[in-house]
């Protein structure tokens, strides 16, 4: 039984991540802690919600005192306390009594169940009929139902988001410790690149730069970036040193001119404590990447080729930056299963990404692949996903299943 | 056949959000366009690439020089000439001629093909031979093999991410036209609700504005809360008019307490040229929501309970804000299909969300339900997704696909 989201087999890069340790802690207060990555397990304060609550409009009861009401022959109750919303009931509930309760409200001592508005009406102004029979605990949460106090909320390394934020707040923990924000120093490398306004003939933009940053920024990461490098060994080590004194890790893309990838491996070798740790990794596109270190901080060399660049920094490199980062399960992605419209082809020995198109008909999920040289930007951004063919398998063939990575 | 992502048959809300407007725009640089909506249709301002490209290290050539060539039998031609990266070649290419040429280089004029490199060998200082025959256009993109001058690069309403933020940047537009920001609103209602930093027995946290604040910022909305209101008319009030000023929008969660409900309505009433449009929507949880219009501004009432109150929001509420801030599929969202692993009730005629925790066994996505009461912070905290039992449906048993929503 494999978690969801978890992928982690992907291009025999499994365990090269734990090589790398993770960025320092700080602390932050809890009400800030969005999109932060927790360096603690957090456990509750107190018992949450803290106190018997009903979770309905009603009246608290003691349960035994509804036992056999019906509608044919409803039980009378005295009724003359009110539970006020987020006050103590400065009153204790006795036998054949019944307090007005509000969704939310703390029970009395006394009470252990609450009897709905709409199985109840008004006698007189002191007194109810019911017209149910109510078990112990009905329509209440205990005072522990969500977290027990000392309890575990959330574990070390999980990542602050929409769904747990509401379970963190709950802990009542006023500050936690969090990992510190990750700062991923940029490079782009080329002698075609133009950051003139007019772009001169013979020249492009530099796209890796906003891709790169686009999908750090998602992850929460900053990225900072060092400009662009012309092709040779001294620019892009001059560049690479000043990254690494203020980054977590470096990610140098392109360049695409012959020797380039020599001048990347040159500089990297030319720094302090280095090495070259993968050079080339078993997927297309990106198979030249280079995965190397500088003492503890990772630094990568990517394809120059946009879609190439994006491809092997969303799969292989996002999971190493997550990791130190401080999350724990860093290869967690969002994916679908869906069905190929057509064969497509790729080679043994090594994982295929393949730029799909969904859609949904007859309730299944299907892959249009959109072809196109990884080179062009317009498949990538006309893609729903990543098709993901494995390293034992030689292509596809029509109507066959495959794991789509979702790209939004 | 229905596009991915699109899900916009929930809770007969379907047209609802096409009575508001969307806000207005601005024009900014395009560089700084990452997460910002178009609000025009963006064109190529040139070709792009701009250029003929080599895709490979190699040669180019005249692909007819090439035609005949083999390992057995290799060509020979005059190789003198260098295309430098970046740099317009000062030469033409005549018959008989190659240049060397690195991945990204321009192809000089009267070249149509690059022999890759591993194809050729030097036979001394100015001639190669060539082992392969090279066809038209092989190893090389055309200058508008990825737009077209002047062609659509992206829809008005395209949200840009890090899919086609190369895209974007490639179109070589300075500045574009992109929605404002939107600004939501979030107010918290009910007495029980403590903001001190000792908690009151009796109260509890608030966890809604936390949860609508993450959900907010995830979708690029910049959340503006106005603090917690009273459970009284005039408390409400007072903040609505406030956030309506601000905002384009206004969220009201809870209070939870007796008649509460009622408050919000009347809060509502009071406004100027206001109107309740739905009171109610045909989903668990949630069902008690409010949507409303103040002039032309929405204002959303959702449940006090913290699960009620995401979902409402996640499901039926952010397809009106993304509508609003100009995005043209409001209702996509990431969701796979799964097999439940137990049986589960829901009442038929309206839509029912379950939090599923999912798993990957043979191959299968299973969706295992994680019960609990929607007061509680810990089965959201613990879910992948949100099971959607259509309204037709009484439940779903053992082994039943249905569609998950992944929340991460």
């Amino acid at each position: 039984m494999e978690s969801f989201f978890k992928v982690e087999k992907i291009c025999n890069l499994k365990n090269l991540h734990k090589n790398f340790p993770c960025i320092n802690t700080e602390k932050i207060e809890t009400k800030n802690a969005l999109n932060r990555v927790t360096a603690e397990n957090i456990y509750a304060k107190n018992h949450v919600p803290g106190f018997n609550r009903s979770t309905m409009d009603g009246f608290a009861v003691k349960s035994s005192d509804t036992f056999g009401a019906s509608q044919s022959s409803p039980l009378i109750l005295n009724a003359k306390y009110k539970s006020i919303m987020g006050e103590i009931p400065d009153f204790m509930l006795n036998q054949g009594e019944a307090a007005l309760i509000g969704t939310g409200g703390m029970l009395p001592d006394g009470a252990d169940a609450v009897v709905i508005i709409e199985n109840t009406s008004w006698l007189n102004k002191t007194e109810i009929e019911i017209y149910t029979s109510t078990a112990p605990f009905s329509n209440t949460l205990k005072k522990d139902d969500d977290y027990h106090k000392g309890s575990l909320v959330l574990e070390k390394g999980t990542k602050i988001t929409k769904k747990n934020i509401a379970a963190l707040i709950s802990s009542d923990q006023d500050e936690i410790f969090v990992f510190k924000n990750l700062k991923a120093g940029i490079i782009s490398t080329g002698d075609e690149i133009d950051e003139n306004k007019n772009l001169s003939h013979g020249k492009i933009r530099d796209l890796n730069r906003h891709i790169l940053s686009a999908v750090c920024l998602e992850n929460g990461f900053e990225p900072v970036f060092y400009g662009v490098s012309k092709d040779t060994k001294e620019s892009l080590e001059e560049k690479t040193r000043l990254a690494l004194k203020e980054c977590s890790c470096v990610i140098i893309s392109g360049g695409s001119s012959v020797g380039t990838r020599d001048i990347t491996i040159k500089a990297i070798e030319n720094l302090e404590d280095s090495e070259i740790l993968v050079h080339g990794i078993a997927m297309s596109p990106g198979k030249p990447a280079i995965i190397a270190r500088a003492g503890k901080i990772p630094v990568f060399g990517l394809p120059g080729n946009p879609f190439s660049c994006f491809c092997v920094f969303y799969i292989a490199v996002i999971p190493f930056l997550k990791h130190i980062s401080g999350m724990k399960n860093p290869f967690d992605r969002p994916f679908v299963k869906a069905a190929l419209t057509r064969n497509v082809h790729s080679a043994s020995g090594r994982t295929d990404f393949i730029r799909v198109k969904l859609h949904i008909e007859n309730n299944n999920v299907h892959a249009i692949p959109i072809p196109g040289h990884s080179g062009l930007s317009r498949p990538l951004a006309q893609c729903d996903g990543l098709l993901e063919i494995p390293e034992n398998k030689e292509g596809g063939i029509k109507g066959e299943i495959f794991f789509v990575h979702l790209i939004q």
